[in-house]
C-alpha cells in the first residue's frame, strides 16, 4: 500500500473513528485501526464488535493495499507530524513507514485478514431524519439510561414509530423515565421497535452535525442497526428483547401541579444539594404551600432553604426527591418556564410538554411522612 | 460577627486562599478558613502550617468577630450563591448563617480561637521586585524540582543576592538543574541564600499578577518568608540548609555547540519521545554530523528517524537525552533559537543565554557506547 493524505484530514478520520476502538482488551488486533486503500478510497474502521466504525478519508492511493495499525500509536503519530502532506508505505511484512518532510516512522503493523470488519447491513429497512434531531434527542435522553449493567435492556435506549412519522426515543433506569419524540424526514411504513446500547448512541451523538441541513439514515435489521452519517458509516449490534412498556407507566392524572422558572428552579436545586453527598442519597425536601414552595437540603455539618415564587394548582404537598434526577432533566429542556405534575409524596411525577416533545418521569424519595 | 460581602469579592477571596488549605488531614480545624471582621477590615486565612494565606476581603463589617468555617463547603455554597450580596452572622456557638436574596444556608463553624494564625514575620528584611518578574522566574525554574521527597533541599528553589541588584533562582533535582536571573527593584545591602519549597513557590507563582506595574515584597526571617502580594499575604516555612554548589557544576568548557531552532527542536524531541513509555526510561538520541542532527526514537513497536539542520561548532557527537527534560526548558524559553553546548556524551550538556538570564544544565543518558 502507497498512499498520500493530508494531516489534518488523517486526524479528523482517526478522532471519528477512535471511539470504536476498545480501550481494555488482549487482542493486539483489537486495539488496531484497520486501513485499506483501494482504486480512490481510502476507508479506516475500528470494530470493537458491539460497536463499529468505517469512515472514508481524502487522499491519493499510489498502490492498493491494507495495513492494521496500533490505533494508540498511530493517533499519537500523526497528531505529532507537522501541518503537511503525510506519506504511507507498508511492505509484505506489514512494516509501515510514514514520511512527512523530514521525518520518518516506523511502524510495525499486522496483517489487515485478521482485523474483523464491521458487520454488512442490508440497506432495505431505512429511516431518515435530521442529524441536528437525532443528536438532540440522544442528548436529552441519554443521562436516563442505567449505569448498572444487571439490566441490558435498561442499558439501552429504545427507539420507537408506531405512526408513519413520528419517532419516540426513551431511556430509564427504575427511578426516572425521559422521553423525547420528534419528525423523521419521510414517512415509513413498517413498525420499529429497537433497543439500541447506550453507549452506541452516545458515541453517535458525537458524530452527528448540528448542521441544519444534513441528514442520517439509519437501516435496520435483526440483530444490528447502521448509522450513515455523511462519509462514516457506524454499527451497533442491537440489545434483544420486549423494551419496558412506557406508556402504561404515564397517568395523565395529578394532584399539584407547579408552573416554575426552569433556571431558577435549578439553581436553588443545586444549592441545596450541596450538602448531599451521593453515597448519603439524602434527598432534597420540596414544601409547596399555596403560591410558594420552600426547597430544603440538610445535613449533620449545615442546611439551606430558599423560597421560590410559583404557579400552583391543585393540593399543597411535601415531597422529596434526588436533585441529580431533577437537575439533569431541567437542564435539557429548552421552555423557559416548566410545568411539573405530582400525585402524592409516592407516586411519579413528571415535567411534560407534548408541543415541545417531551416528557420526563421521576420517582420520588420516601421520606416516611 | 455581622458583615456584608458582594459575591464575586467573596468568591474571590476564597480561590486565593484556598491553596493553603491542606487536601488531607485528620483535623477538622485545619480543614477551616479563618474568617475576621474588625473594624473596617474583613480577613480570609487558610493555613497547613508549611503554607499560609491571609487575604483581605472588600465588604461592609456591621459587627466585629471571628469563625472559622469549614473550607470547601464555604467555597462551595459561595460559587452557588445568586450574583448578588451576601449578608453572614454568626451567632455565639459559631452557627453561621449566609442570606442571599430568598436563599439561606446554615453552616456550623468552629472556635476561631482554635485556628492557628499565619506566622507572624518582621518587615525589616525585605526585597521588592515586580509581580510579573518573580510570576517568570518561578514558571521557568520550578518543572526542575525534585518530586521525590528524600532530599528536602532538592524540593526546594533556592533565592541567592549576592551582589546589591540581582537576584538567582535555582532549581534542580539530580538529572538537571535550571537557573534564572533577574534585577529586583531597590539595590539590598545583605546577601541573601534562602531556601523555599517548591509547593510554596508554585502557589506564590499564582498569585502572582502578569501587570508590568505591581510589585511583591518578600520579608525574610531565619525560618520563615512573607510575601506581600498587594491585599494577600503568604507565609511559607523555609527549608534549613546550606543548597547545592551550583557554580562548581557549571563549566563554560564545551567541545560541540549547536545553535538550533527551539521549536522545531521542541517538535522533533517531541515527536521522538513518542515511542518513549516513561517507566521504560529509554532516551531520545541525537546523532550530530557536521550541519545535521539526526534525532531517534525507538521501541519494540516502531522508531522515528528526523533530520534536521543545525549550525554546529566543534566535534561530532553520538549523545542521548531523556526527552522531558529537553522539553521542559525548551517549553519555556522565549528566544527563538537557543544554543546547546556539550562535552561529551556523559557530562552535563547546557542551554544558556547570560543576556536573557538563564541557564539550563541536563545531563545526557549514558547508552553505553
Amino acid at each position: 500500500m502507497k498512499i498520500t493524505i493530508e494531516k489534518q484530514e488523517f486526524m479528523e478520520a482517526i478522532n471519528r473513528a477512535v471511539k470504536a476502538v476498545p480501550t481494555k482488551t488482549t487482542m493486539p488486533i483489537m486495539e488496531c485501526f484497520l486501513l485499506e486503500a483501494y482504486g480512490n478510497e481510502i476507508k479506516l474502521t475500528a470494530n470493537d464488535f458491539e460497536l463499529g466504525i468505517e469512515t472514508k478519508i481524502c487522499g491519493m492511493v499510489l498502490e492498493n493495499g491494507s495495513v492494521a495499525l496500533n490505533a494508540k500509536l498511530l493517533s499519537d503519530i500523526i497528531r505529532k507530524m507537522p501541518e503537511n502532506s503525510i506519506y504511507l508505505e507498508t511492505d509484505g511484512k506489514w512494516n509501515t513507514t510514514l514520511t512527512c518532510e523530514k521525518c520518518v516512522f516506523h511502524l510495525n503493523g499486522q496483517d489487515a485478514a485478521a482485523f474483523t470488519p464491521i458487520q454488512i447491513i442490508a440497506k432495505d429497512r431505512a429511516i431518515t431524519l435530521k442529524q441536528k434531531t437525532l443528536k438532540d434527542m440522544i442528548k436529552k435522553t441519554i443521562f436516563s439510561v442505567s449505569k448498572n449493567d444487571k439490566s441490558k435492556l435498561m442499558t439501552s435506549i429504545n427507539i420507537l414509530i408506531n405512526n408513519d412519522q413520528c419517532m419516540r426515543m426513551t431511556a430509564l433506569d427504575g427511578h426516572r423515565i425521559a422521553i423525547r419524540y420528534a419528525d423523521i424526514s419521510t414517512p415509513i411504513k413498517e413498525k420499529v421497535n429497537v433497543n439500541i446500547p447506550g453507549k452506541s448512541m452516545d458515541e453517535v451523538g458525537k458524530l452527528l452535525s448540528e448542521d441544519e441541513e444534513e441528514e442520517v439514515i439509519l437501516y435496520l435489521e435483526d440483530t444490528h442497526v447502521l448509522f450513515q452519517i455523511g462519509q462514516t458509516l457506524v454499527t451497533s449490534r442491537l440489545v434483544d428483547g420486549d423494551y419496558y412498556r412506557v406508556d402504561q407507566m404515564i397517568s395523565p392524572d395529578w394532584s399539584t401541579k407547579l408552573t416554575v422558572e426552569r433556571v431558577a428552579l435549578a439553581n436553588a436545586i443545586d444549592r441545596a444539594a450541596l450538602f448531599i453527598r451521593t453515597e448519603d442519597k439524602k434527598p432534597v425536601k420540596f414544601d409547596i404551600r399555596d403560591a410558594e414552595v420552600s426547597i430544603m437540603g440538610d445535613s449533620p455539618f449545615g442546611s439551606l432553604k430558599e423560597e421560590m415564587d410559583v404557579k400552583k394548582e391543585g393540593k399543597n404537598m411535601l415531597i422529596a426527591f434526588n436533585p441529580y434526577y431533577l437537575l439533569d432533566c431541567l437542564k435539557v429542556i429548552d421552555d423557559e418556564s416548566i410545568e411539573w405534575c405530582m400525585t402524592n409524596p409516592k407516586a411519579p411525577s413528571y415535567i411534560r410538554n407534548d408541543e415541545a416533545g417531551y416528557l420526563y418521569l421521576i420517582l420520588p424519595v420516601n421520606i416516611g411522612k
